[in-house]
């Protein structure tokens, strides 16, 4: 099998049937989510796991009703920093550099220049940047589900809000981004399942250029290298 | 080989060989990046493939001077719908419901409703969530790339508003959002190949939660259910 096959056969399952996946493939997914990139190695966000069926039928209520979210085997919620400090930031990269043996210093510059940028962009933008990278991470959990042939349905449609109230994440520094009930798809009752996966041609998906194809008219900086504020 | 291998192997290649990869990996990674899913199915962004040299040395200078951009084989750019309207929406569920067979009028009391959404969150927002999207999609590369033992470098530094001018993007309703450079490894001169991949701890990383650890005292909305919308 290959991601092309995993990504062909997976689709946004509409109605799972209640049957829990072993946890070798939960540890599998949430495996593939861990190790996915992000911005500055930062892994700004984590991923809270809920069987609880109390609790999924709280969560259903914030999620537009969606039956996934009570008949999945497990729900992932996705939640990301919701901004960005030198505490933060400090602490993953020391945490790094002591696994890599080397000294907290050598990302001192680098993380200064981060910072700056972060600081300039504001709170609500970090809020996003940080959302983002966990878009990474639940990709990677979306393709190593499909990779176990379990199903997962991506969903953004719900209350963020209100799913933070109720999984007591105001003030801990995170907030939820997206979730992904994880189950198996019950076909019989399923909309979407035999419908046609469609998505944009090639030709508009994708666009090759060249300088051709460029402004010549940009003005550019003068070249300054990242990776030049990190001590090597 | 499988999915958590491939994320094992792969790491954010500092310095590439120039070598050439062929057509039909190329073309792979392109695809695993067009079959991502995308909010409502939208897939509100596009990837723009560049190999020319003498645009990659001029992106090269609006991306903080990283070698990677002019000695990779090709350059990715992902690029979002900078907002949403009413017929950039309507374009792209009229083409699903054709390639579905079924009237363009399912989707509209759907539309409606995300329309209403998108607009209340405004613009800024609206650039966000598209970019969002284009994660998922960068995300199937990366992994894509790593099946193929292709190595790439997922890129968040560059500045975004000088490659939208330099792409001639101004104007074309899409923004850049990341970019990869897809090539091969200079081990030797790449100081990043041999340093160990960290990642935060599985018990930093995953939580479990029950009833016990939610919140009692949200008021939750009355059930809406946003499938309702579509016409089945």
């Amino acid at each position: 099998m290959s991601l092309l096959t995993d990504l062909e056969w997976r689709y946004a399952t509409k109605k799972m049937n209640g049957k829990k996946i072993p946890q070798e493939k939960l540890d599998y997914i949430l495996e593939a989510a861990r190790l996915a990139p992000s911005s500055s190695g930062l892994q700004q966000y984590k991923v809270i796991v809920i069987s609880d069926s109390a609790l999924l039928e709280r969560i259903r209520l914030v999620a537009y009703d969606q039956s996934q979210i009570t008949d999945c085997s497990h729900l992932l919620v996705f939640a990301a920093w919701d901004g960005y400090t030198d505490e933060r930031i400090s602490n993953v990269f020391n945490y790094i550099m002591d696994e890599r043996g080397l000294p907290h210093e050598t990302m001192d510059g680098y993380k200064q220049v981060i910072l700056d940028l972060y600081e300039r962009s504001g709170q609500e933008w970090q809020a996003h940047h940080a959302a983002k990278q966990s878009y990474i991470s639940f990709a990677m959990a979306i393709a190593a589900a499909a990779e176990q042939k379990v199903d997962a349905t991506p969903i953004e449609g719900f209350l963020s809000e209100k799913l933070d109230e109720l999984l007591n994440l105001k003030g801990s520094g995170y907030k939820s981004t997206v979730i992904l009930p994880l189950g198996y798809r019950e076909s019989e009752q399923d909309w979407l399942v035999n419908m046609k996966k469609v998505r944009t041609p090639k030709s508009m998906f994708i666009t090759e250029m060249t300088m051709a194809d460029a402004s010549t008219d940009v003005d550019l900086p003068a070249p300054m290298n990242l990776d030049s504020f990190v001590q090597k």
